[in-house]
């Protein structure tokens, strides 16, 4: 019997324990899986805390989200095409749930399983180390409660820890000097204490466009959004504006690369996350901007220069859980050996095919495109439940047009799910309006 | 030769640097030392960084200073013995210098010396073992800007690292729902956006004290200080009230244990820090409360279960910079063999005898006694410059006094140097009235 880590019990890493479960049901056998998670419970990023920084351990917090976030694209895209949302919660619910309602949904379908058993919470991977002569890793771990440390040996490692935990976090010239919070936007938990207040947030993606929204919506005195290199471009309200890049800080005041100053109350810096493994030595460490195709992955999941080391969830994400999905059941068909692992040169080539296409994507669109296709090709090797793509497609592109016309109420439109042809509904209170993000008021 | 891997090159691990220097410039041959330090600069907590939580390579950072900080305790009580602040400032200064001030006399002392060639910055290390065959410590380190690791095999290693930058972290009930910010003091950079605020400090203790004074003195609304066990008990000011354990939060109402409750705006959890050692196996980890005798330490650096460990530092302190530079002349000796390594037998019965008069202690001043016999225990063995301990004890008594008696204006009092005899100068300006803590404005 083989043996497989799993590194992190998150959507993705979760996704490798239920697949692994599903070939198990047929009666397949299956590797020992022992799945390290640094935190109490599953769910990675969407396992909320009030923590910022370092948890109570000492170690550094996982999840990114903030109390009220909701999500930002239609839970049509992420559904899971082996449990849906109607399963989940018997009844249809709008397109863009709270925090809580997806958390609810990721865990009842791993809930129902008998996945927990593999899962060692509260244990940190310390470092992984890979010996060439008995192609085994060993990966050592601390049980942060007791410190206790322990080493173990297996024959596949599954990266599935993430790569919006650790802050990219420049710096501006004069940010020392001022004197409000400043925090990246991973330390950001709610947008309540900026009522009336001026906010900065730094960057034009993701992070910059939903806490602006949200402290706009909370009450803030004036949102700037500063961006590098285009404006997010979006009709914003009135207290919401755009401007180029923060050149300097003079205490509490931000000077701008086209002469304007303001002075702000808080800073929040939305400049991304950086592909960080500090367990994995250099020649296992993916290292790569944020994209949807990060080089040294062969299928996306396999790390070429060691295949029996497999990253889920490493890409940029259109798709998510069930990209997640498609990846842990191709993963687990080529430890399973389902799916033979080709040679070198084969890889190299299938990998040229993939980059020239990434490197010829020239906007939003082509991107979604090409993660369908992706998708696409990944689910059509394994008997992962098969879905209209195309549809998901069709479904990010509506939502990004109906972004583009309408930035602070999109979270009120729905949408149709292509697993189940479910019509979601309007939640009972529009986004704006509803201040209370909890699962109870969501579903009264 | 041997070798010598030092972790961390704060005040500690610069006092080893400087104690093989010193033994260098006698002619005597020292071990190949080098020096790991995560940060790009020396310093340790002196280090200032306006970052909090993680650093712009993603690691937890180190430093728990905020802008605005000045020694809590007279120069007079950490001065070295071998580099007067006379030598480095050519003149008298007040005995309680801001942040700057002291930071340049610490890196003033080794920027004389050669020493920075054994340091490798912006070094982390990952993981340390021990190979009982060897009898080698192998250091595996990440180079953070490149991301290269490396694993070098060490002699000795010494920790050195510090031990008030995890912060020990509770949780109370209610506490995610507190809208505004939420801190533990390691991530607190200045008071000056907590001006016309109600500030909650949760612990009695260094950091509530002096967090809550600085709140005050940059014009905080109201301070209150939550005890667990007994306040603080110092002649406060109007605006600044000490009140027992919160129980619970309801958004921004803290409700206290004598039925109380208040609105407050900012919570700062001054809740004290961890021992931990991220990178040790449990076998090599310190594992103890912040006090003046951690256990297992035989003389308070020799790790006792595997005596080729030392740590620098790790006790709680009174006497700071000098007795890191009494522990790293012993360990230096220790290793350089002037000292013979005692069996173990010799060293538990050292321990047992520490141990009992450690438990014997009753108050803060004979904690200080007790502390300066450690201190003159290990000078009296080593050719580190004696200095009159007992006269640096007699100052921390007084310190104690004049902050009893006056507690928001203690730090323009003045001391007496043991090392050279001088009398510190009140500074220009009264500290309350001190806004610019910059070394400019200090000497100016």
């Amino acid at each position: 019997m083989s043996s497989v880590a799993i590194i992190g019990a998150g959507p993705s890493g979760l996704a490798v324990l239920r697949a692994f479960e599903a070939a198990r049901e047929t009666g397949e056998d299956v590797p020992d899986l022992v799945c390290f998670e640094k935190q109490s419970d599953w769910g990675g990023q969407w396992n909320f805390t009030w923590r910022t920084g370092l948890d109570e351990y000492g170690e550094p917090v996982h999840s990114s989200m903030y109390r009220n976030l909701w999500s930002n694209g239609p839970k049509e895209g992420l559904e899971f095409a082996d449990y849906s949302f109607d399963e989940h919660f018997g009844r249809p619910i709008s397109s863009y749930p709270p925090r809580p309602v997806l958390w609810d949904y990721i865990a009842g379908r791993v809930a129902r399983s008998e996945v927990r058993q593999y899962i060692r919470f509260e244990t940190a991977v310390r470092w992984v180390s890979y010996d060439e002569n008995t192609e085994k890793f060993t990966v050592t771990s601390a049980h942060l409660p007791t410190g206790k440390d322990s080493s173990q040996e297996f024959d596949y490692v599954i990266v599935a820890s993430g790569h919006f935990s650790f802050p990219n976090f420049p710096s501006f010239p004069g940010i020392e000097t001022f004197g409000g919070p400043v925090m990246h936007a991973h330390d950001f938990r709610g947008a309540e204490g900026l009522r009336d207040k001026h906010l900065l947030v730094i960057g034009s993606s993701y992070s910059a466009e939903d806490i602006g929204s949200q402290a706009y919506k909370m009450g803030a005195a004036s949102v700037t959004a500063s961006y590098r290199t285009s404006p997010m471009g979006y009709d914003w309200p009135d207290r919401f504006e755009e401007r180029p890049s923060v050149v300097r800080f003079e205490n509490e005041t931000a000077h701008f690369a086209d002469g304007t100053s303001k002075e702000v109350d808080a800073v929040i810096f939305c400049t991304g996350y950086l592909h960080k493994y500090p367990f994995l030595p250099e020649e296992l460490s993916l290292d790569s901007p944020n994209n949807v195709y990060p080089e040294g992955l062969y299928k996306g999941v396999v790390w070429d220069a060691n295949p029996k080391l497999f990253y889920v969830g490493a890409q940029d994400q259109w798709f998510t859980f069930n990209m997640f999905d498609a990846q842990a059941w191709y993963v687990r068909d080529m430890i399973l050996g389902r799916i033979p692992m080709p040679d070198p040169a084969e890889r190299a080539e299938s990998m040229a095919r993939w980059k020239a296409r990434f490197e010829a994507i020239a906007d939003y669109d082509d991107e979604i495109r090409f993660q369908g296709d992706y998708v696409q090709d990944l689910i059509d090797r394994t008997d992962y439940p098969s879905f209209d793509v195309d549809g998901v497609v069709e479904i990010f592109l509506a939502w990004m047009r109906d972004k583009a016309a309408d930035i602070m109420n999109y979270r009120d439109y729905t949408y149709t799910s292509v697993m189940t042809g479910t019509q979601s509904i309007p939640h009972h209170t529009p986004w704006m309006k509803e201040l209370d993000d909890s699962l109870e008021r969501y579903l009264s």
